[in-house]
C-alpha cells in the first residue's frame, strides 16, 4: 500500500501516533501524580507524608487547563512556570511510565477494535439498506416478517412461495 | 508507580491510545484512497483505472468533515450513508494499514521524544531561572557577560575577581 511521504499534516502516521502518546502520557502523569499527591489520609503528624497541599492544589488548577501543543510540553511548560518541583515531578513520573505502559496491549487493542468496528459499520449499513428495501415495498416486508414468524402461508400473495 | 484503575475519562490508557490509533488509521485510509482515487494520470480511454470520479468528489467532501466521536466510526458511518463502495474502500484500507503500521517506531519514537521533551523543558526553566537571577543583579550580569567575552578586568567591581 502506498502511504504517502507527507502523510497527515506533513509528519509520518508513527511520528503522528508518538505525539498523541505523549500528550496522553502526560495526563496519565498528572492523574498519578494528583493521585499520590492526595494520600490515603492526608498528612502525618510527623509530617512524612507525600502529602503535598501547595502542589496537590496547584495541580487541581492545572487539571482545568487544556494540554493544547504538542504532546502536552506546552502545559508542563505553564506548570514549571508557576511550581517548578511539580512540573519535575510530572515529567519523572511520564518517564517513568514509559516502562510500564503496554505496547503489546495497545496494538492488540488497536488491531481487534479497528476490525470489530468495521464489521460493525457494515452491519449497521448493511441493516439500513434492509430496512430502505421494506420501506420501499411495505406490502411484501410484512407479509415476509409474518411468514418468518409463523412458517408462512398467511400473507398476500407476491412473494414466490409453493 | 500506581495508575488509577479508572484512568483518564474511565478508561486505561491502553484503551484510550488505541482508540486514538483507530482515529488515525482512519485519516490514513482517507489520504492513501484519496492518493489512489487521484490516480497517475486520470482515467484510461478504455475505462480501466482505479481513477473514479464520484467517489473522489466525495471523499474530497469528507476530507473537509472532522472526524468526531470514536476512532473515526462516526465519519465513516457518514461516508457509508453518501458512498456505501467509497466507505468499504476506506475501512478496507484501515484494516490492511494495520499490518503496516510501525508499532516498534512508533514506542521508539514515543520514548525518545518524551525524554528529549523533559531535557528540554528542563533546560528551558533553568535558562529562564538563570535570566530571573540576572535581572534581579543587573550589573553582576552585564559584568559577567563582559568578562565572558574580552576575559575579564573591564566590568565594574563587585564580583570577588582578583
Amino acid at each position: 500500500m502506498f502511504v504517502p511521504s507527507d502523510g497527515i499534516s506533513g509528519s509520518s502516521p508513527e511520528r503522528r501516533a508518538a505525539t498523541a502518546l505523549r500528550a496522553l502520557f502526560t495526563q496519565v502523569a498528572a492523574r498519578v501524580v494528583l493521585e499520590q499527591l492526595q494520600g490515603p489520609a492526608g498528612p502525618t503528624l510527623t509530617g512524612h507524608t507525600s502529602y503535598n497541599q501547595t502542589a496537590y492544589l496547584d495541580l487541581m488548577d492545572f487539571m482545568g487547563v487544556p494540554m493544547k501543543g504538542e504532546g502536552g510540553d506546552e502545559w508542563l511548560a505553564l506548570v514549571m512556570k508557576k511550581n517548578h518541583a511539580l512540573a519535575l515531578r510530572l515529567m519523572e513520573v511520564r518517564e517513568a511510565y514509559l516502562e510500564e505502559f503496554s505496547w503489546q496491549q495497545v496494538a492488540e487493542l488497536a488491531t481487534k477494535e479497528t476490525k470489530e468496528s468495521n464489521t460493525k459499520l457494515m452491519r449497521a449499513a448493511a441493516m439500513a439498506s434492509l430496512a430502505a428495501s421494506f420501506r420501499e415495498a411495505p406490502g411484501q416486508a410484512a407479509c415476509l416478517s409474518a411468514d418468518d414468524m409463523d412458517g408462512g402461508g398467511m400473507g398476500p400473495a407476491g412473494h414466490g412461495s409453493p
